[in-house]
């Protein structure tokens, strides 16, 4: 690095430096850490390794061994869980919070989360059950538990949403981000999902924050769960505007259901590309009419249409 | 941690090895291990590593040292395959089974596949001729090796799909799950793909396990060659469900096509979004009709449209 | 391995070295080294860690030592960047070319690109400020930094096309691949993008790279602004062929605008799944006609619809 270059960085070094201290967003609120994104996904991947012991594990483990590596795993877990959540709480607070309460508080949630765990276990293994039977691509669940994209958003929701319920600022999101960013699926953590749930192929699945829904429903790639608008932004934080799903529902790909007070009834089927913005009554098929098409011979070699997309 | 938290987290730990006592698919079947994600998805980076030398190398690869290169890397690679593939036939047969003879049968289908590997290499930059042909956007060749998903799935396609012809489990859907991860674009091993082709940009691309595609196919974006219907489930597991696309067909975004008795002839150009679900004639274009836009002037400040998505 | 095994693997070998004398492209051109994607990333990613110093360090960092902090830092990605980038454009160069001059070419192009940093990192702020604003799920801005796959593509593209600006070959297309990957969405490091820019879920994004963007601009999940047609392939290398979209723009989920005389005049509002191929004016507001919906009672049981994706 010659003389310039290196006076040319001291003069971006200054910058930056001054970027830090006018905009405390870039480092650090009121003097306080941060959690840190990477080891609230160690965490996850630990915890995905207790659910399905047999799978992610580089090592072999012994089922009578279980207690041991269980508990150890958990200790472990623990010790990470409860740090970053009491990172986040204490650096979402007011300032001049009682950073001790909230320590007291960090580990109640973690202590509520764990104990959650074989729960969550059990449901994994019927939305597993979801997945064989709906998939005839699915040669065993084994393969579902080992490969699935859908799969693993719903464990991690099922995670997150475990820490939604309680309040933890940061890490739910951080968590489906994550899950999002690798199966392009984005199921928000405070969405309420029941059992025996699906997403076949997955990619551009987006279910919003206050959906709901029922049990044995499926859900395939390019399905929007959403909101009629946003416009009013940060006002509509909180309120129900993302729609109700009830039991057996099957919405088919590409398919679209908008607002708070849409209720999709029961055993209803959504056909693949629909575009629904009120309720529709239980047992109903949906279909879309598929849009006209133009048939035509070729044109003549070299010219080619003119709608084609890049 | 706290004497509470401590007497918590030991009745979780046993609730979860209850789980495992009670539900062998989290731990493990008949006493037996599993495949390991990661070394397979450890297998197919070195395997790209070997198949595009001078790409993925943290060192520098000298032409004149590929021999000892190859042969070093190969070996390795053989031995974690060879294991790989055992453990993965040995967990799915019979109890009972003659593991002596799966173990050699997984030698002779190790053997088998690496002698693909040259024929993979070659159908790979016939892809990459494909790709920058088709693409005005690709600066070079080199780009689309390094960089393009669409390629990246193709590869890791030409790989699994040699490990699924000879009826490996479990492995070759981890491959394909793990591209469909990091690229959005969902091909089934089973897939029986030609020479010369080309995703462009590539996300919620899904090929199903019984499709059938020719040469010098091109596929944008958001195109589903999928099944009519999956109601049966498990009954279909081995049916032809998904289409047969013929040589030099062009499929553009968002377009679907579905059944096992569907057939895109030869030449044809499918526009974006069409939705298909019988034969098209070969030399065929077909194109969506739009549906119809409303265009309107701004509403009153402050009154946004009713149809927004979150 | 037995002799045969090793018998057949050592011709495997010959016949890898062999595709790699015949085909330089598999290895180096003109026995040149290429740039490596795992440093390009690696580079990536210590940028966030500057520009949002708080967030993704696993260690803490005081705000009073930020000078020593970012000075180290920015003197270690000098020196990787600077390597990178003369790897590609001296690889890339004609067979012959001057490498002392290119390699000067490269520390200026290096500078310069430092020189944009402190920009770059407001910029960010206010894409941040966008997307806060934008969305009632977001908690807070730092959930945005955090998690969300939109910001992060937009700060990779804020840093790729700062290279594609000085014309640095293969890396600027190998960090947009990169989060492409890990986040669905594709903007082209060639496209130009205003202030206050956000893409919310974001999945299935496809900006390319003749698009002209404004500020204040809003992108939903599965937006394509494309071309018309790339049926001329590389002849339209560096032709306009992609659409303008002007100030205060907002394009909902699924929309397709394409064309480069395609001109999305400012404070228009695009509506879900719209396909647009000619200029829109200003103020204006787009709907899709929605195709009519086909609803009816419940097939008798077993007797699933004919339309249904897999």
């Amino acid at each position: 690095m010659n003389q310039n270059t290196r006076t040319a960085i001291e003069a971006v070094v200054q910058e930056i430096s001054e970027n830090y201290r006018t905009e405390e967003l870039l480092i650090r609120k009121h003097g306080r850490m941060m959690p840190n994104r990477a080891t609230v996904i160690e965490i996850l991947e630990e915890l995905r390794k207790i659910l399905f012991a047999g799978y992610f594990q580089a090592d072999t483990m012994e089922p009578q061994l279980s207690d041991y590596f269980v508990g150890q795993s958990l200790t472990e877990i623990y010790g990470k869980m409860k740090n970053q959540i009491e990172l986040a709480m204490i650096y979402m607070s007011e300032a001049g919070a009682d950073e001790e309460e909230i320590s007291q508080e960090a580990e109640e949630i973690c202590v509520k989360f764990f104990q959650r765990i074989p729960y969550i276990q059990k449901m994994l293994l019927k939305d597993v059950q979801a997945g064989f039977d709906g998939d005839p691509a699915a040669k065993s669940k084994e393969d579902i538990i080992f490969s699935y994209p859908g799969f693993f958003a719903i464990l991690v929701y099922r995670i997150a949403h475990e820490l939604y319920v309680q309040n933890v600022p940061l890490v739910p999101r951080i968590m489906s981000e994550y899950v999002h960013g690798s199966t392009g699926i984005d199921i928000n953590p405070g969405a309420t999902i029941g059992e025996y749930f699906f997403i076949d192929h997955g990619t551009v699945v987006v279910i919003g924050e206050t959906t709901t829904s029922g049990n044995n429903v499926k859900i395939y790639q390019g399905v929007t769960l959403g909101a009629l608008s946003t416009r009013s932004g940060q006002q509509l934080s909180g309120v129900k505007r993302h729609p109700t799903i009830e039991d057996r529902v099957t919405i088919y790909s590409g398919a679209t259901v908008l607002g708070g007070d849409t209720v999709i009834g029961e055993e209803s089927i959504i056909g693949g590309s629909a575009f629904i913005t009120h309720s529709i009554p239980k047992y109903t098929k949906v279909a879309v009419k598929n849009p006209e098409l133009t048939i035509k011979a070729p044109e003549p070699k070299g010219k080619g249409p003119q709608w084609e997309l890049v």
